[in-house]
């Protein structure tokens, strides 16, 4: 952009920060780097401090701030909640305590994803325990269509199925089925439209599908948040020039080499614990 | 013991202290309240940094130390570190720390139980990748008998199965069978005895059990812990006489309520929110 103000311009080549509460968010950062490839990157899972889905509020804003300030004292330009349980939660918090920094979460984009899906009005949400018992999903989605029947379910064994690297096979379709057999029982109000609400979800993006059969459409939020991301650099006038090297920094609050073992599930490429610094928070 | 010191016997009446990073130590509390039915106990969940086993050792050894603190806080006559992880890695520093207080871990009974089942010199460990990686039960294994083979592997679906309440039936079965067949391929070194070397794995004894047959010698530390500290509380004239009424306090450093719910799996009885106090560490 052209027309950018001083304080903008400046902030160009500055990179993004992108938080999670470990490596979940590689899935969204994986899709935000290949929809922005001249944007420099960093990444910090709170490994430390895993899972954020089953604390309290209070916690995740607490730990949700911390994360944002690591990022906010490496000069970042925009930031990226790329963690479903904090993006229900710590939004307002971050924009307050960061103003005037964009802030970016992923429950919002995947609302409003699933909501131009469905045909018939009725969507199902699956995500972690603490994410279904806020709420943050119904609300976003009731907020964009107040006539939608939605119903939700936590499926805590996914996460632990996607750590592991079991993302395909007859145990992930039992497991599979028990959890979505009852969401989608057969009947008028059945769900067309699938919210996967847990960055871990999408890397059993296809077991899910084989259970469910080919007439529900499953949305991730990684794809939509990336063009919200690639939309607001646009309208601040933050867009990278293309010609920049983009760099990327990946960091953890703990375990370097279970980051790197484990992520590399998720970002879609090799990691070794070298790519990876440890920070304390 | 009519010869105990002044000091121990002041301190008869008071609690002992257990703590885990979750409500997996619930089990370790359960057994030993069965073991010593006139003592009263102070169990601690760190709910909000759990799981522990996927933390680095100089992490697990901070938490370790302020879960500590706050028991310590309430008087009580002997620790329990009723997590596999933190007994592995911090029960020296908390001896330091809080000398002259007992403090016993799950981790030495439970490699004593093994070695004193084991007929063919043959054991497989099954724990948490942190519990595994840490070579704490092989350490403690060795120590008691060095010519003894040990097979450990972590099986970090059993702890989100054992949260979830799913602890039969055909999907626990399955992914016993996946985690449990390489440990015990047939052969002339196929173990003869499995340590349950989570505090979580006990709720899946059955099935585990029913996936190895009959051949296999299951142990789990909760039993046997108790065992060493009712003789330790003898030794030391700490024993509270029986005619005492016993408390029980349970605190969280997060979550009352699920801690409740998921609580209940491990500990045998139904808890209520009402039943766990939040504390701050």
């Amino acid at each position: 952009m052209t027309d950018a103000s001083p304080r903008s311009g400046d902030l160009c080549g500055h990179a993004i920060g992108v938080f999670d509460s470990g490596v979940g968010g590689l899935t969204v950062l994986r899709a935000l780097r290949a929809r922005l490839p001249g944007e420099s990157f960093v990444y910090l899972g709170d490994t430390a401090r895993l899972p954020y889905g089953t604390k309290s509020r209070e916690t995740v804003v607490r730990y949700s701030l911390q994360c944002a300030a690591q990022l906010v004292a490496r000069d970042i330009k925009a930031l990226v909640v790329a963690c479903n349980t904090a993006s229900g939660v710590a939004l307002e918090a971050l924009r307050e305590r960061f103003a005037p920094l964009p802030v970016i979460g992923v429950l919002e984009p995947g609302a409003r994803a699933a909501v131009a899906a469905t045909r018939n009005g009725s969507i199902a949400v699956i995500a972690t325990e603490g994410t279904v018992q806020g709420g943050a999903y119904q609300r976003a989605i009731a907020q964009l269509r107040f006539e939608v029947r939605i119903v939700a379910r936590a499926c805590p064994l996914f996460v632990a199925l996607a750590e592991e690297g079991w993302t395909e096979g007859p145990i992930v379709e039992s497991i599979a089925r028990r959890y979505l057999d009852e969401l989608f029982a057969p009947g008028p109000g059945r769900p067309d439209t699938l919210v996967l609400g847990c960055t871990h979800f999408p890397v059993l993006r296809d077991a899910i599908a084989s259970v469910l059969g080919g007439t529900v459409t499953i949305v991730d939020s990684a794809s939509t948040t990336a063009d919200v991301v690639h939309d607001l650099l646009q309208a601040n006038g933050l867009t990278n020039p293309v010609f920049a090297t983009p760099r990327l920094s990946l960091l953890a609050t703990d375990g370097a080499s279970r980051f790197a073992r484990v992520g590399g599930v998720f970002s879609g490429a090799p990691l070794t614990a070298d790519d990876v610094e440890v920070v304390d928070l």
